[in-house]
């Protein structure tokens, strides 16, 4: 079942007032959509955190993403910075799923990992508070924020 | 430091590459707009999923939050449902604090609980995997996302 059906049923659902939750079927859709997904976008400057998100990407048995270099200095103007880059990679890159990292609110509200597919679509994240709340190393919070992103749709580490 | 003022010097730091991350004083403003918020709404149905809301926000030393009676249901067919439901609940009436709760993304990605001003600006939020993955109740999964929603941003408990 393709996303556009799937959506099109969860909301008929919402609609007559008998939807219970996401069904397991719903979440496998998006373990395919992942799986199977040939051109991976990473939005970003720095190396380290993409060298992270690869080898826990790895670890659960999916495909590598390439980096995407593009200034998305300008995505810390709107109100989902996070969902912003992922908007400006989506945008200049042929992809099927692009994975960015970025604030979640307004400044002090903390980051935001986010997956989203070939139309924009959030299948998946994690989220972080500030540095100067959880006091880890970028390294850390991304790689926590990949799992939590991933083991939140059922994916299960491989290696 | 009203919000606006703070939103502009971060956005100044990020163009001229010397932002490096969210900053204690930030995470103070965040904390006390939500302390000093006199009118908090929360859109819903569904009485028990507030009566944990009021529960943890009371354990923060926060003020009590009143229920929206509202029908969200259109929410479902937007980009980001939780953020919806929290929009169609601040065009709707007059208030300082909305707290909502819905989809992620689309269906499968799991729930969402999001806080905004009255400006409809992201404060903070919490996250759960969807039931099917985490097993929990409906009330144990709104009290986590809450309580990761406050922590997030430095609140302690109180009581």
């Amino acid at each position: 079942m393709a996303f556009e059906k799937m959506i099109k049923n969860a909301f008929e659902e919402s609609e007559n007032n008998c939807r219970f939750g996401d069904s397991i079927e719903e979440i496998r859709e998006i373990q395919d959509y992942i799986r199977n997904a040939e051109r991976i976008y990473v939005p970003n400057k720095n190396g380290i955190k993409f060298e992270v998100l690869n080898k826990v990407l790895a670890e659960y048995g999916l495909p590598q993403a390439e980096i995407l270099q593009v200034n998305t200095n300008t995505a810390d103007t709107s109100r989902i910075p996070a969902l912003s880059k992922a908007y400006i990679a989506l945008d200049q890159c042929e992809c099927d799923l692009v994975i960015a990292r970025g604030r979640l609110g307004i400044p002090g509200s903390g980051s935001l990992l986010v997956f989203i597919d070939n139309k924009g679509r959030i299948l998946t994240a994690g989220m972080s508070p500030s540095h100067v709340i959880h006091q880890k190393s970028v390294e850390e919070a991304v790689r926590e924020e990949a799992v939590e992103a991933l083991e939140k749709i059922g994916l299960e580490k491989v290696i």
